[in-house]
């Protein structure tokens, strides 16, 4: 047995807590670049709790509403510019995964110079970044717990993750109340992203054995807790066990890596712009179909933790019930995709699909894409 | 649900990663105090294997080998002055948990003036700290696994832990090679002090869900592999599992503290210099006895995680099966010891008197010592 293990992320957990940003906020800096998304932080009034919360603190902010679902890489650059033009020396990232990712992007940036597909090929390596604040407003991407941050080429279409410890959240401030409000549709997607984590990073042969409890807690509080949450948004221990589960997997992620679902997935949503769970909901029972005959064990666990069974039962029956039984041509992939897909996965998820407990080459990989159509 | 999670710690884990101490110290400093006891790390050749890291790696060092079981105050004074004296940036603590905890000590003194009790009882606040790298000898403490030093007092015989989070190392290199050298006598000890640990974060009040996870992992790799490790010191699996154990325990009661069989075993081995281990084997089943009829649920889950059975059962045939079945007496406490160490464990073990799941006031504590005599 070896490993390593370090997640230096300071996790404040409960309903509430948004509003300790600006005390939290202030140990890192004194001027805030706030990256939150288009519309949704404004209309729900958080945007103004948070520059509340940090003029109290001290800290002064000024905002960039520019990052978009799926974030591209342009969509960073131009938040860098803002964090550079106004002297910012710390950020605050609001809202769902892809606003979280944008953050730690634009952390990142704003203290490296160049592309940052550079960075996340391996070609340049960045040794800092500056400090973020973590508030997740969905529970599935976990980014508040690694130092992920999956963006997309504009030019390329590539979608991939820059993974620096450097852009892992100083602090993050996981407050359930900020999630109750999105929609189901939304939510389920989100959600079941929040158990593929979990999963994928517990399958992973880069697996270890803190990994793997906490992923096997993941699997148990997403598992018991997702259809009760969809079912009633005031059913706040609900929320807030599946808004851990998403944070466990998120932490999970970090250490031990995902597996096929998410390697496929990203040329999915690359290409298509998907939604993320969606594209993972098509995908997972064809692969695991698929893996379960070649390394079965794993998933004998997996299935206890989901309240036991069999497993490719127990997924499908959770996708159906929350509204999640789709495929890859439901979602908008198209069959002339599938040799694009095919080989996008090669090149973007190659540490994915090595991870993965039973190997799938070009072809295999190809063929699973059509299964999933 | 509520908490906060926070443990910037780098577990490097595994056979043969001692090595790594050079490598790792020189992302810290350039000039090492060394702190070990005053034998073993010599006599294992462990302080020559650091050293020749640390030259390789370009860090200097200068050995402190005062450093003794159930440090005193005085010791962490001499060790801060030679690392004053000789400009050191950082510490590289290699020993049992007391040596880590000296080390810890000297690490927080050399940044913070006066008396380490003004501290310890909170009436001064320190900052900053040296960086500590750490490589346990024993798995026990689980002290490279959090921010505790335990120190007594030279003058009033107080045993009472420093707390503070700058002491955290910031590396922590788990070599179960190093440990499987420990003969059974005090193997055995450190080892139930490594369950006592887990059992107490998980029971106590100011637990929370991430620790009880890795308690309950914790309590279930030492209860499967303690047996094993003690009959075979090659049995390199088993070891592995208990030091991971250990250090579970360290990391859980960093964030939930322990409950009373520790806060009633300080007082005691604070005043005769018992081994700690045998102090909490003589008082874990007295006080669980006391405490399971008016709060049984928890010790149910304790028990299933144990292999199954009464949770009494278990605990005092481990005690058994290790050779750790004993009395206060049988330690050395005397009779005439019982009311200091009942004032006493009121006046350093207030947090886990209360963290308890039971209350138990100062009465009821010196009777439970009286029935661990």
């Amino acid at each position: 047995m070896e490993f390593q293990y370090y997640l230096p992320v300071n996790l404040i957990f409960g309903q509430g807590k948004a509003d300790l940003v600006g005390e939290e906020t202030a140990r890192y800096g004194r001027r805030a670049l706030v990256v939150t998304g288009r519309n949704s932080a404004r209309k729900t009034g958080l945007l103004a709790r948070i520059q509340d919360s940090l003029k109290k603190a001290g800290v002064s902010s000024v905002v960039y509403d520019q990052a978009r679902p799926n974030p591209l890489a342009s969509d960073a650059c131009r938040g860098t510019a803002l964090a550079r033009e106004e002297k910012c020396d710390v950020v605050v990232a609001a809202g769902g995964g892809s606003i979280i990712d944008c953050g730690k992007a634009i952390a990142f940036l704003a203290k490296n110079d160049g592309d940052i597909f550079d960075y996340i090929f391996g070609l340049r390596n960045g040794s800092q970044a500056l400090p973020l604040v973590a508030l997740p407003t969905t529970c599935g991407t976990g980014s508040e717990g690694n130092c992920f941050a999956v963006l997309t080429n504009d030019g390329t279409g590539d979608k991939k993750s820059l993974r620096n410890m450097v852009s892992l959240p100083k602090v993050s401030i996981i407050d359930p109340e900020l999630m109750v409000t999105m929609p189901n549709g939304v939510a389920s997607s989100v959600m079941f992203d929040a158990l593929c984590h979990n999963m994928e990073a517990y399958l992973s042969k880069t697996t270890q054995p803190l990994v793997m409890q906490q992923a096997l807690f993941g699997v148990e509080l997403l598992s018991d807790n997702i259809r009760r949450a969809l079912a009633d948004h005031s059913d706040m221990e609900a929320w807030a066990r599946v808004c851990l589960g998403s944070t466990l997997g998120g932490m999970c992620i970090n250490m031990a890596g995902v597996a096929l679902p998410h390697g496929m997935e990203h040329p999915a949503s690359g290409l298509r712009d998907i939604m993320h769970g969606r594209g993972l909901a098509a995908l997972s029972p064809v692969i695991y179909e698929a893996t379960i005959p070649r390394a079965p064990e794993k998933f004998q666990v997996l299935a206890q933790h989901m309240g036991g069974g069999d497993f490719l039962v127990l997924l499908t029956e959770l996708l159906r019930d929350i509204g999640l039984e789709t495929t890859l041509s439901a979602e908008g992939v198209r069959k002339e995709d599938v040799e694009w897909m095919a080989d996008n996965c090669l090149k973007v998820s190659a540490a994915a699909i090595s991870a993965h407990p039973v190997q799938f080459d070009r072809e295999a990989i190809a063929e699973l894409y059509r299964r999933a159509m």
